[in-house]
């Protein structure tokens, strides 16, 4: 039995977001080079002397590089994967090294939508360009190097951050020796894109959007991106889930109006209204391009094990039973191409009830799986002297 | 074998809308009272002189009364059902009358949002009433009194059409031989209720909307009306046949903007552009909320059974494998009170490709269900008499 199950403690505590500008220009995918990356990011446990215990957490959609503990000036700050990442958690930061970061294109800090492009001083608004997940790949490796971290013992991530990590191991396979991939696929379906599509047009057509320059009009498009909010919302979710914790429930009966009536309304409503008050609009728009974008099979011919090849990393995937947006199939297609390229893989199918959100949730079989997986690196790669410094 | 598979006929032809209005008040579910009635209706074939080969069609969501044939002044105004009306099709108008009426609430000639309030004479608009399945019903028996139709053969509707059959059997049990119920529910999950609400989100805070008096500013809401149905049309579809049908193809390369890329973007906006060219959007909020309420087993502890206690007729049930929005289990949830209650219940489970639309396509193995069904109806039940009057 490991220390953290006789002693958990609940949280790596408070923690400082950090920003570095690196000024080596990188060529994105859509031909337009930044000048300079601004990232922000976190870093949680001590880097071993050997620099073999680091792992990168890669973000999907809305989330950032706050993954866990809380900022000191707000305790309900907290990280979006703190039941993951922490002392005596599944990737327990006593022996790891976890670093995050925001996302280019993103709006927590890193170059972005809502960062200032110094050619002109101006916040970029729609003038930054639709970045892609090899992009983002790109720059979390250009963090590595400014962090003198020359491998990454695992690079981790659930949905859109499954992506970066599977990206990674394709990019830069010598740069890690762990892929784990939760809840994602290796490229999205034709529906996963219509509701992205959905989403974007629903930001695209709000008034208030002004061709994404609404920071110049004193406005932001807060409409169009609750309902693409409430609509993403709705794929998080299982509809099991959603008819066990609202079904049909009323709130005070039927109004026969267009007041929220059903319990389910008054939720996607509050959902909606929460992401619109933080949220940027350009940042949306070109995060979901990113997911829509990704397809490392592409370039050859779809065949996904091809893709794959360069890869020497060994991976973990887990995807959950109740996930419509990305359900198990799709972990298992990429299983199969690991497979038949004779990569070492483990897979775990969890039978959990919360759709997609499931990688987000405290489920005891999940965080089983893995924290048995982060132990086994840990016992069987890391020095003594890296754990001793834990 | 049949005349209809010797001499298959393509349609009823060319056909003429009628229009009613009918001044005695209807009490409405909200508490309001429609002081009269408009109601434009089609109807195709013959009544027979017992008065007993009448069927009524119910339409769904953006339908109408325009079940089959066309318009002389447009060839191309075929009827939403026209696969399924007319001579030598399943439901054959060489034996039987067909009625079908445009729903109160709706937009294309029956007493709703765009008809003339006849206490103002201005457009109701906004002022309209929030309308049920129930109040449809009611509406629609009028229409069968005045028409001289004491007892339907059948009442057949796919989805919220197949809300109004049920809602017959229930309401009028006397009224009806037989109830068709398609691609349906007995009410609506969560989840078909937060698609619906984000619908309506989309629709109510479009600035254009103007809290539905939008005709008074010589606008209409298009944008959110636009985002609502695209996101309906993703609910109509499968997944497995978008993806068939679309897949990730792209229309001209990636652009890295948020012009359309793939093909089931530009698919999604020529479906959303050509419907918010014609609906109306006080109408798609009022059809949604009537399937939102449409909950018949409400008033009997959820106890659908006992709610389909009343119901004389007898029923067809058919649904589609690929229905994510009505799944098959929908209809065996009826089914299967129809059996505790002993009513006679035949169910088809069609494996078909096309999703919710299924109940629109012409499924040769579906319609051979419906056809056999007619038949026997006709067989059995309908005189000599009506026979050679066909």
């Amino acid at each position: 039995m490991s220390a953290s199950t006789i002693h958990p403690t609940p949280s790596v505590g408070a923690v400082v977001p950090q920003r570095v500008t690196l000024t080596r220009p990188l060529a994105l995918a859509c031909g337009v080079s930044l000048e300079s990356l601004d990232l922000a990011f976190e870093t949680y446990g001590t880097l071993n002397a050997a620099r073999s215990n680091a792992v990168l957490i890669c973000h999907a959609l809305n989330a950032s590089h706050h993954v866990a503990g809380f900022y000191a000036d707000d305790p309900k700050s907290v990280g979006w994967w703190d039941n993951m990442v922490g002392p005596g958690k599944p990737l327990d930061t006593r022996r790891f090294f976890v670093v995050s970061v925001n996302n280019i294109g993103s709006c927590f800090g890193s170059s972005g939508p809502v960062s200032i492009n110094p050619k002109t001083g101006q916040k970029w608004g729609a003038d930054f360009p639709l970045v892609t997940v090899e992009d983002w790949v790109d720059a979390q490796h250009r963090l590595a190097e400014h962090l003198g971290i020359q491998q990454w013992a695992a690079v981790m991530g659930g949905s859109l951050g499954g992506m970066q990590a599977l990206c990674w191991a394709i990019r830069y396979p010598d740069f890690l020796r762990h892929a784990v991939v939760i809840a994602s696929a290796a490229k999205l379906s034709a529906e996963n894109i219509a509701f992205n599509e959905v989403a974007r047009q629903a930001i695209l057509t709000d008034p208030e959007f002004h061709d994404g320059f609404y920071d110049r009009h004193n406005t932001r498009p807060k409409s169009g991106l609750r309902v693409a909010r409430m609509l993403g919302h709705i794929t998080y979710l299982s509809g099991e889930q959603m008819e066990e914790k609202f079904g049909r429930q009323l709130r005070e009966g039927l109004k026969f109006s267009f007041a929220p009536e059903f319990q389910v309304e008054s939720y996607l409503r509050y959902q909606g209204d929460k992401f619109a008050g933080y949220f940027d609009a350009n940042t949306y728009l070109r995060i979901t391009k990113a997911l829509d974008y990704f397809d490392p099979a592409l370039a050859h011919d779809g065949n996904l094990a091809r893709a794959l090849t360069p890869a020497q990393c060994r991976f973990l995937l887990v995807s959950f039973t109740t996930d419509w947006r990305f359900p198990p199939e799709r972990s298992r297609e990429i299983v199969r191409a690991l497979i038949e390229n004779k990569s070492e893989v483990s897979y775990a199918e969890i039978d959990a009830p919360n759709g997609h959100d499931a990688f987000l949730m405290e489920d005891p079989e999940y965080h089983a799986v893995a924290r048995a997986y982060f132990n086994r690196i840990a016992d069987n790669e890391l020095s003594d002297a890296a754990l001793e410094t834990a």
